[in-house]
Protein backbone atom coordinates (compact mmCIF):
# COMPACT_ATOMS: atom_id res chain seq x y z
CA UNK A 1 0.00 0.00 0.00
CA UNK A 2 1.06 3.03 -0.52
CA UNK A 3 1.49 6.43 1.61
CA UNK A 4 -0.57 8.04 -0.33
CA UNK A 5 -3.76 5.19 0.20
CA UNK A 6 -3.00 4.87 4.14
CA UNK A 7 -3.63 8.51 4.27
CA UNK A 8 -6.59 8.26 2.49
CA UNK A 9 -7.88 5.34 4.87
CA UNK A 10 -7.47 7.88 7.47
CA UNK A 11 -8.59 11.11 5.91
CA UNK A 12 -11.79 9.12 4.33
CA UNK A 13 -12.85 7.64 8.46
CA UNK A 14 -15.06 9.44 10.97
CA UNK A 15 -14.59 7.12 13.59
CA UNK A 16 -10.99 5.49 14.75
CA UNK A 17 -10.70 2.06 17.54
CA UNK A 18 -8.37 3.08 19.82
CA UNK A 19 -6.79 0.57 21.57
CA UNK A 20 -4.71 0.58 24.89
CA UNK A 21 -3.88 -1.40 28.20
CA UNK A 22 -6.62 -2.31 31.18
CA UNK A 23 -5.76 -2.12 34.34
CA UNK A 24 -4.66 -5.46 34.53
CA UNK A 25 -3.07 -5.14 31.37
CA UNK A 26 -4.50 -6.40 29.43
CA UNK A 27 -5.80 -5.24 25.38
CA UNK A 28 -9.02 -3.19 25.61
CA UNK A 29 -10.72 -1.45 22.43
CA UNK A 30 -12.73 2.07 22.80
CA UNK A 31 -13.91 3.49 19.60
CA UNK A 32 -13.52 7.29 19.16
CA UNK A 33 -14.66 10.01 16.83
CA UNK A 34 -11.10 10.97 15.27
CA UNK A 35 -11.51 13.24 12.40
CA UNK A 36 -8.25 15.66 13.38
CA UNK A 37 -5.06 14.24 11.59
CA UNK A 38 -1.17 15.54 10.91
CA UNK A 39 -0.44 13.30 8.13
CA UNK A 40 -0.27 9.38 9.12
CA UNK A 41 1.48 9.94 12.22
CA UNK A 42 -0.45 12.23 14.29
CA UNK A 43 -4.16 12.56 15.61
CA UNK A 44 -6.22 14.62 18.08
CA UNK A 45 -9.49 13.20 19.85
CA UNK A 46 -11.60 15.42 22.05
CA UNK A 47 -13.16 13.38 24.66
CA UNK A 48 -14.49 12.62 28.84
CA UNK A 49 -11.40 13.32 30.84
CA UNK A 50 -13.84 10.86 33.37
CA UNK A 51 -14.11 7.76 30.96
CA UNK A 52 -12.32 4.38 31.66
CA UNK A 53 -9.34 4.85 28.54
CA UNK A 54 -8.21 8.38 29.52
CA UNK A 55 -7.60 6.90 32.83
CA UNK A 56 -6.01 4.61 31.82
CA UNK A 57 -3.71 6.46 29.63
CA UNK A 58 -2.50 9.08 32.11
CA UNK A 59 -1.12 5.57 33.91
CA UNK A 60 -0.01 4.03 30.82
CA UNK A 61 0.37 5.44 27.25
CA UNK A 62 0.98 2.61 24.75
CA UNK A 63 -1.82 2.71 22.67
CA UNK A 64 -2.44 1.53 18.93
CA UNK A 65 -5.12 3.63 16.57
CA UNK A 66 -7.17 1.57 13.82
CA UNK A 67 -8.95 3.40 11.03
CA UNK A 68 -10.73 1.28 8.40
CA UNK A 69 -12.39 1.55 5.47
CA UNK A 70 -15.05 -1.41 5.66
CA UNK A 71 -16.36 -0.85 1.86
CA UNK A 72 -12.60 -2.10 0.45
CA UNK A 73 -12.06 -4.40 3.42
CA UNK A 74 -8.93 -2.19 4.01
CA UNK A 75 -7.43 -0.79 7.51
CA UNK A 76 -4.29 0.44 9.16
CA UNK A 77 -3.05 -0.17 12.53
CA UNK A 78 -1.16 2.95 14.09
CA UNK A 79 1.50 1.99 17.00
CA UNK A 80 2.60 4.65 19.56
CA UNK A 81 1.85 6.55 22.58
CA UNK A 82 -1.03 8.70 23.36
CA UNK A 83 -0.82 11.74 25.90
CA UNK A 84 -4.16 13.80 27.40
CA UNK A 85 -3.52 17.42 26.92
CA UNK A 86 -6.27 19.55 28.97
CA UNK A 87 -4.51 22.80 28.38
CA UNK A 88 -6.57 26.06 26.49
CA UNK A 89 -5.23 25.64 23.23
CA UNK A 90 -5.71 21.74 22.52
CA UNK A 91 -9.69 22.55 23.82
CA UNK A 92 -10.08 25.12 21.90
CA UNK A 93 -8.55 23.74 18.83
CA UNK A 94 -11.43 21.05 18.77
CA UNK A 95 -14.40 22.07 20.40
CA UNK A 96 -17.84 22.68 18.03
CA UNK A 97 -20.92 24.53 19.52
CA UNK A 98 -22.87 21.21 19.78
CA UNK A 99 -20.40 19.87 21.82
CA UNK A 100 -21.90 21.78 24.99
CA UNK A 101 -24.53 18.60 25.12
CA UNK A 102 -21.31 16.45 26.41
CA UNK A 103 -19.81 18.49 28.61
CA UNK A 104 -22.12 21.25 29.75
CA UNK A 105 -19.81 23.47 31.17
CA UNK A 106 -18.67 24.11 28.01
CA UNK A 107 -14.94 25.03 26.37
CA UNK A 108 -13.50 24.71 30.03
CA UNK A 109 -15.99 21.72 31.09
CA UNK A 110 -13.24 19.71 33.80
CA UNK A 111 -14.52 16.78 31.97
CA UNK A 112 -13.29 17.28 28.45
CA UNK A 113 -10.13 17.00 26.97
CA UNK A 114 -8.07 15.99 24.17
CA UNK A 115 -6.10 12.95 23.72
CA UNK A 116 -3.20 12.96 20.81
CA UNK A 117 -1.71 10.15 19.63
CA UNK A 118 1.59 9.75 17.99
CA UNK A 119 2.31 6.82 15.69
CA UNK A 120 5.72 5.44 15.63
CA UNK A 121 4.81 2.32 13.78
CA UNK A 122 2.21 1.00 11.57
CA UNK A 123 0.47 -2.30 9.84
CA UNK A 124 -1.47 -1.79 6.72
CA UNK A 125 -3.70 -4.71 5.27
CA UNK A 126 -5.73 -5.10 2.16
CA UNK A 127 -6.21 -8.46 0.75
CA UNK A 128 -2.84 -9.75 -0.84
CA UNK A 129 -0.81 -6.72 0.60
CA UNK A 130 -0.22 -6.41 4.29
CA UNK A 131 3.24 -4.96 5.15
CA UNK A 132 4.65 -2.54 7.70
CA UNK A 133 5.89 1.36 7.79
CA UNK A 134 8.44 2.55 10.10
CA UNK A 135 8.91 5.20 12.55
CA UNK A 136 11.04 7.02 10.14
CA UNK A 137 8.79 6.65 7.01
CA UNK A 138 5.92 8.23 8.59
CA UNK A 139 7.96 11.36 9.95
CA UNK A 140 8.81 11.24 6.48
CA UNK A 141 5.79 11.58 5.21
CA UNK A 142 5.01 13.83 7.68
CA UNK A 143 7.25 16.45 7.57
CA UNK A 144 6.02 19.89 7.57
CA UNK A 145 2.34 18.98 8.01
CA UNK A 146 0.02 20.39 10.37
CA UNK A 147 -2.86 19.83 12.14
CA UNK A 148 -6.38 19.82 10.33
CA UNK A 149 -9.88 18.35 10.95
CA UNK A 150 -10.93 16.11 7.57
CA UNK A 151 -14.58 15.92 8.52
CA UNK A 152 -14.56 12.47 8.37
CA UNK B 1 -28.18 -1.85 28.11
CA UNK B 2 -29.59 -4.77 28.74
CA UNK B 3 -27.87 -8.21 28.48
CA UNK B 4 -30.28 -9.02 24.63
CA UNK B 5 -29.25 -5.49 23.54
CA UNK B 6 -25.73 -6.42 24.21
CA UNK B 7 -26.40 -9.49 22.38
CA UNK B 8 -27.84 -7.98 19.25
CA UNK B 9 -24.70 -6.03 18.68
CA UNK B 10 -22.87 -9.03 18.96
CA UNK B 11 -25.43 -10.61 16.56
CA UNK B 12 -26.07 -7.98 13.99
CA UNK B 13 -21.93 -7.06 13.32
CA UNK B 14 -20.57 -9.06 10.63
CA UNK B 15 -16.87 -7.41 11.82
CA UNK B 16 -15.24 -7.13 15.29
CA UNK B 17 -12.16 -5.75 16.20
CA UNK B 18 -9.63 -7.58 17.99
CA UNK B 19 -7.23 -6.24 19.94
CA UNK B 20 -4.01 -8.24 21.18
CA UNK B 21 -0.48 -7.90 22.55
CA UNK B 22 2.48 -7.54 20.02
CA UNK B 23 5.63 -8.73 20.27
CA UNK B 24 6.81 -5.78 22.50
CA UNK B 25 3.45 -5.84 24.85
CA UNK B 26 1.62 -3.20 23.32
CA UNK B 27 -1.90 -2.91 22.44
CA UNK B 28 -2.68 -4.12 18.62
CA UNK B 29 -5.84 -4.65 16.72
CA UNK B 30 -6.82 -6.60 13.45
CA UNK B 31 -10.13 -6.61 12.50
CA UNK B 32 -11.19 -9.50 12.13
CA UNK B 33 -14.84 -11.31 10.03
CA UNK B 34 -16.51 -12.35 13.00
CA UNK B 35 -20.18 -14.48 12.23
CA UNK B 36 -20.57 -17.35 14.79
CA UNK B 37 -21.41 -16.22 18.22
CA UNK B 38 -22.04 -18.65 21.24
CA UNK B 39 -24.50 -16.23 23.24
CA UNK B 40 -22.57 -13.28 24.27
CA UNK B 41 -18.94 -14.64 25.34
CA UNK B 42 -17.95 -16.93 22.62
CA UNK B 43 -16.47 -16.32 19.14
CA UNK B 44 -14.78 -17.89 16.41
CA UNK B 45 -13.09 -16.12 14.00
CA UNK B 46 -11.36 -18.37 10.76
CA UNK B 47 -8.15 -16.67 9.66
CA UNK B 48 -4.64 -17.40 8.15
CA UNK B 49 -2.22 -19.02 10.82
CA UNK B 50 0.72 -16.77 9.32
CA UNK B 51 -0.89 -13.81 10.85
CA UNK B 52 0.87 -12.09 13.07
CA UNK B 53 -2.24 -11.46 15.52
CA UNK B 54 -2.52 -15.49 15.49
CA UNK B 55 1.33 -15.98 15.98
CA UNK B 56 1.26 -13.41 18.86
CA UNK B 57 -2.03 -14.95 20.19
CA UNK B 58 0.17 -18.55 20.47
CA UNK B 59 2.40 -16.82 22.38
CA UNK B 60 -0.15 -14.63 24.52
CA UNK B 61 -3.88 -15.54 24.32
CA UNK B 62 -5.14 -12.21 26.29
CA UNK B 63 -7.17 -10.13 24.40
CA UNK B 64 -10.29 -8.58 23.89
CA UNK B 65 -13.29 -7.93 21.02
CA UNK B 66 -14.95 -5.22 20.05
CA UNK B 67 -18.41 -5.30 18.17
CA UNK B 68 -20.13 -2.11 17.20
CA UNK B 69 -23.37 -1.27 15.64
CA UNK B 70 -22.27 2.09 14.03
CA UNK B 71 -25.10 3.86 12.99
CA UNK B 72 -26.57 3.92 16.57
CA UNK B 73 -23.22 4.73 18.51
CA UNK B 74 -23.32 1.50 20.43
CA UNK B 75 -20.28 -0.74 21.14
CA UNK B 76 -19.08 -3.65 23.73
CA UNK B 77 -15.79 -4.64 24.35
CA UNK B 78 -15.08 -8.12 25.43
CA UNK B 79 -12.72 -8.63 27.58
CA UNK B 80 -10.48 -12.60 27.99
CA UNK B 81 -8.69 -14.71 26.21
CA UNK B 82 -8.32 -15.94 22.76
CA UNK B 83 -6.85 -19.43 21.44
CA UNK B 84 -5.89 -21.07 18.39
CA UNK B 85 -7.82 -24.11 17.32
CA UNK B 86 -6.37 -26.11 14.08
CA UNK B 87 -8.52 -29.10 14.55
CA UNK B 88 -10.69 -30.69 11.76
CA UNK B 89 -13.55 -30.01 14.04
CA UNK B 90 -13.19 -26.45 13.59
CA UNK B 91 -11.91 -26.27 10.38
CA UNK B 92 -15.18 -27.72 8.82
CA UNK B 93 -17.58 -25.95 10.93
CA UNK B 94 -16.34 -22.27 9.59
CA UNK B 95 -15.09 -23.84 5.81
CA UNK B 96 -17.29 -21.79 3.05
CA UNK B 97 -16.88 -22.99 -0.34
CA UNK B 98 -15.21 -19.81 -1.16
CA UNK B 99 -13.07 -19.80 1.24
CA UNK B 100 -10.46 -21.70 -1.25
CA UNK B 101 -9.53 -18.43 -2.67
CA UNK B 102 -7.89 -17.52 0.53
CA UNK B 103 -6.57 -21.04 1.08
CA UNK B 104 -5.53 -22.93 -2.13
CA UNK B 105 -5.24 -26.44 0.08
CA UNK B 106 -8.41 -26.12 1.30
CA UNK B 107 -10.03 -27.22 4.65
CA UNK B 108 -6.82 -28.63 5.44
CA UNK B 109 -4.47 -25.95 4.11
CA UNK B 110 -1.98 -25.29 6.59
CA UNK B 111 -2.16 -21.71 6.87
CA UNK B 112 -6.18 -21.84 7.82
CA UNK B 113 -6.85 -22.05 11.30
CA UNK B 114 -9.63 -20.92 13.64
CA UNK B 115 -9.55 -18.36 16.43
CA UNK B 116 -11.44 -18.82 19.75
CA UNK B 117 -12.23 -16.27 22.17
CA UNK B 118 -13.98 -16.43 25.04
CA UNK B 119 -14.73 -13.44 27.24
CA UNK B 120 -14.84 -12.85 31.11
CA UNK B 121 -15.77 -9.30 30.97
CA UNK B 122 -17.23 -7.04 29.08
CA UNK B 123 -18.01 -3.16 28.62
CA UNK B 124 -20.96 -1.46 26.68
CA UNK B 125 -20.96 2.02 25.88
CA UNK B 126 -23.96 4.20 24.40
CA UNK B 127 -24.68 7.57 24.83
CA UNK B 128 -25.51 8.51 28.30
CA UNK B 129 -25.34 4.32 29.04
CA UNK B 130 -21.75 3.32 29.98
CA UNK B 131 -21.45 -0.16 31.95
CA UNK B 132 -19.59 -3.30 32.65
CA UNK B 133 -20.98 -7.09 32.93
CA UNK B 134 -19.07 -9.61 34.55
CA UNK B 135 -17.81 -12.72 33.87
CA UNK B 136 -21.01 -14.42 36.22
CA UNK B 137 -23.81 -12.62 34.16
CA UNK B 138 -21.64 -13.50 30.77
CA UNK B 139 -21.56 -17.07 31.96
CA UNK B 140 -25.59 -16.75 33.44
CA UNK B 141 -27.06 -15.41 30.13
CA UNK B 142 -24.87 -17.69 27.51
CA UNK B 143 -25.57 -21.18 29.66
CA UNK B 144 -26.55 -24.06 26.86
CA UNK B 145 -26.04 -21.85 24.05
CA UNK B 146 -24.15 -23.40 21.18
CA UNK B 147 -21.88 -21.76 18.35
CA UNK B 148 -23.98 -21.01 15.94
CA UNK B 149 -23.33 -18.68 12.26
CA UNK B 150 -25.73 -15.53 12.80
CA UNK B 151 -24.29 -14.37 9.14
CA UNK B 152 -23.28 -10.80 9.92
Amino acid sequence: MRMEEIAEIIRGAAFADLGFLDERGRPSIRRVFCTWHRGIGGHLISTNTSSSHVRRLMCDGAACLYFANEARFEGVCLTGRAMVHTDRAHREMLWHDGDVKYYPGGVDDEDYCVVEFLADGARYYRLGDIGELADGQIAEWDAGAKYECCGG
